[in-house]
């Protein structure tokens, strides 16, 4: 049995990943932290996860967990992961870090968007960015990975084929997100409280959210230019998921059945990427608790324009669902143990 | 394996049944019905139930489906369930159906509620009530389990232990219900569209339910008296979820604690009933896509009156996962199995 | 014009009764306090209220406000009004509390269930209380009107008539209410976030409701005896409304329709009271920013109940509209003024 | 007072002229019309239409309504109003037109695209299109207005100032848009029930949805050059509202904040259209039931690209109030008259 263990276990991301761990035959949960909750258990704050029930999170200590485990989720916040990370990884252990903190692989990207300098530049050199979809080879073999945001996930496997295959012009691309309010994390804030939320519907870090360096990072990567995009975040009065309506410009000529069939092709034997028929396109409802993320491809002939949408569960393809899928891959474990559930629909 | 098959497969019910039998290592799916959508398959309907992409759900011929399954589920509608069932019962299937239509054991009582008369009084006579918490031992035994309807679960292990224990008065019970959407089923009908049932609720069908007579059946049952009770449900504006809120006069003085504690003791082997502890009340979303009846029991010692809330998912305690619950108590397989799940929070 | 004052205008009860006012030909706001908000604008916290953008809060100096208006809202947390209260009404000034510490008429019966002293109990004599449908001559020369609470609204209107004519036993009256998040005002607490309540339902303070003594001190008032009830309140995932279900065993034999009638009868001149025709039942959503109460009322012959169903907008006839029904009947304006508006549906 | 009649008035766009209309003090509604429920009352289909309790639907008969009004509003079917348009049109009435009959002014794109000839084409050439941000002058003399759809309206006002400017690229305009339940009509449709809807999100009629010709109509003639555009709608779970998100690359040099002033100078004599303060962006939850359009504008200067959400209520500014704003216009109402209300919120 491998033990685990979750640093900032309390908010959504914890709670999603003590769902789904419970469903591992291979894995046990040692312990999890929480500050503002050491001492209660689990099922204190989460009550549906019973099976934890004697489960006591504990403040954070980094010298002591170190034995409790050989690999740690950590779901802090952005700024707060990094040094436990570093801790963690030169002694010898794997880590995935649900954080911001090893994403971006330019240290200075890193400080001017998160406005906190990185101090663990070897580390950073060591973390593999966790899109199974793109670095399953190196997740493999990696000690630490920096398990994608919510939104570059849902970006980023959107236009994966479209720009391996060079079909779209790299400077005019526009990602539209609509995310569920879990995405702002469990906190006490007025704006996100039901009678603000609910009904309502706005976008908000228009031009400004931190997810779009790492977004122009791998966009970068895999068309082999330097891209930056338009990427615009909005909220959405549900619970959960995220659908992002990609737009390109075409550069190659293709019809909407021509891209359905690459992007098939480029997905085939991807276990947690759906791309559906021409003519249907994805709905999160769909997608709810789940690790799929579905594809819906079209061209709009009258413009020349590839649109994308794609859907995603924020807090499992989105977070935790791919961390473990990240699991499975470091520790050789068949890749969707724990995450080859149906939604639970309506 | 077990060969099962599905009467009424396009509905919320017969969907949930796929995909919690989906999870069932001793059960095969040999086919379903759907009399609007045969010719189509299961994910053109539910696009979540991918496993299910070569299942077309086929026309209900009874005659023609009695070699391929051992076990029928028949989620019809109430009437149209009748003669199926006997015709299954009486060539040796096990059945179990979801539809009203063999719950009520006096058929004059069946024929006053649902205008309908009851013509298969023998196969009646052999129908087992299917809530495990009182029956499981006829239901190991039976070839036809009659499922319990959504409110009745809730309101009768809402009262189990209370009219068991002779501690309310029988004669002033009130059953104050409030159920999701779903509960409605899956249909074209304006007064379930979005816009009429978002930021709404009502009470309907004030003193007039259907599922009145069931649960004074259990009731009476229990209690070894004539009860009639208030039965009042109520129309949430979420998808799944029915809370139930029971009032009962207190005959014998009893605290709070002394409450919490008999309830605790009468359920402490049920896997599926979760007492809480003293001053809790249940949320119908922690038991979300959950086999769970969550109980809260207080005693108001200003009025003398017992307080009882219970939560269940009424697509799964409610129906669906009852049926597999009672399916597992027949068939001989762990009870729990392929219902074993934790809710999808938030 | 009349000039008004508003004592905590913040919160979503401040900013309800700014929007009715807005309509109000015969009234002007004068200004507006917040103690957290205090230097910013009405419009930066409540963008909607747009005819107040050169509106500012200021922070709460009782002895400045006193000569800003004639007459004060008072929309402060309990406990925090009654000094303000006793100040105002000493010095000459017309009050309308919406906080509830001048509702109860006992000073011990508050200190009981709000856990504070009350500190003026001269004033508190001279308070009357804010239900038109009871009061509405007192309220005319009165000086100091305690608004009633929003449960309390629904439940008093709900059995008046019962009570009047003595129809149903007084010793065994279930109130089970169940309010939209709205009720719970605006502030930053996990409790109230949109993942925790959306899609989920619950209840709390499951018999301890602070509303309860407001309720039996109305109910003892109309019935002349004392009466003590089951008062259950329940969290609804809609931004307004209250609807609350009554239910009151007959002592007189009376059908569903000689109920209609005399509801009808004891309403017919009230102008926000809607009684609904026979077999029909309100629904939150029709009175959802407007100050009617709308009332179904029928007869359960199994059980010789009567049960009743009541509508109203919590932040309306449960608050702010009612203060100003309140504020009209004070200074003699027409009843209806600003208050004459139909719901947005839907 | 003017008398006015609606023909189609069962729907929610019949039932918003009726709400909107109650508050205007120089309007008569004289009847309305409904195939489906003829017979019946407006207040058996909207309970909170209350004033309207003595107006009973009528089947439609173009002959018989001639003589019951000056000014008709047409909420029918698209396809439905042509000839209806026509005959009231040619007897001398004023025509208020809410379908999209007579919106675009080549027959033959409106055939292409609704799949039905245009057979009233001299009818059309009269036809004035009811935005009165751009052709107010125009409506004052007409006698047919053709009111905009909820989409264009969202769309044309966000990009109004860019294009008579001339500071955005007219070939690659991206309209994100994003439209509440009610948008989709008051019917029996499984697609629009509950369960389908809420907790969901999904693109539709991905770049083939039939106000795409409208707008473009709008934006070619405001900027003078022909444009084609990418529309891709999507459905929220919420009862009103539509959000849209614009992208435009920039052809000149610009800041936010010239973008933001030259928005604020476009429409500063406009009564309905509010640009927000620079770094603000609009919530569809504050135009909830109002005529108002919400604007928000910036540009990502690290892609040269301008950015603008719009928020209107598709049912008021989207339809009924932009209908209500035409017909003060025509009249020589106040513009403002009975749409000068502010939202309920929360």
């Amino acid at each position: 049995m491998l033990k685990v263990f979750i640093c900032g276990g309390s908010g959504y991301t914890g709670g999603e990943l003590l769902r789904i761990l419970s469903n591992h035959p291979g894995v046990i949960v040692t312990g999890a932290t929480s500050e503002r909750s050491a001492g209660k258990s689990v099922t204190d704050l989460f009550p549906h996860l019973y099976k934890y029930s004697n489960l006591v999170f504990e403040p954070l200590r980094t010298d002591e967990i170190l034995i409790k485990a050989d690999l740690f989720f950590m779901a802090l916040p952005h700024g707060e992961s990094q040094e436990a990370v570093d801790f963690l990884v030169n002694n010898g252990k794997k880590v995935i870090d649900l954080s911001a903190d090893y994403r971006l692989r330019d240290a200075k990207t890193y400080e001017k968007w998160y406005k906190v300098p990185h101090k663990f530049q070897n580390t950073l050199k060591k973390a593999v960015y966790g899109l199974p979809e793109i670095y399953r080879h190196k997740i493999k073999k990696a000690s630490l990975v920096a398990n994608p945001g919510c939104y570059p996930t849902g970006a980023i496997l959107g236009l994966l084929p479209a720009l391996k295959n060079k079909i779209v012009s790299t400077s005019s691309i526009i990602i539209d997100s609509k995310s569920g309010a879990s995405g702002a994390g469990r906190k006490a804030d007025i704006a996100v409280s039901f009678c603000e939320v609910n009904e309502g519907f706005k976008a908000y870090a228009v031009g400004t959210h931190r997810h779009t360096p790492e977004i122009e990072q791998e966009f970068s990567f895999l068309s082999g230019k330097h891209i930056t995009v338009n990427f615009t975040p909005h909220l959405l009065p549900v619970d959960r998921g995220i659908l992002t309506t990609l737009y390109g410009p075409l550069i190659k000529k293709a019809t909407s059945h021509d891209v359905v069939k690459m992007y098939k092709n480029a997905y085939k034997k991807e276990p947690f990427v759906r791309v559906l028929e021409y003519g249907t396109y994805p709905n999160i409802k769909n997608v709810r608790g789940t690790n799929f993320c579905d594809i819906g491809v079209t061209v709009n002939e009258r413009t020349d324009t590839l649109i994308v949408v794609t859907a995603i569960d924020n807090l499992v393809k989105g977070a935790s669902g791919q961390a473990v899928q990240n699991m499975n891959i470091m520790m050789g474990f068949d890749e969707k143990t724990a995450l080859d559930t149906l939604a639970v629909f309506p």
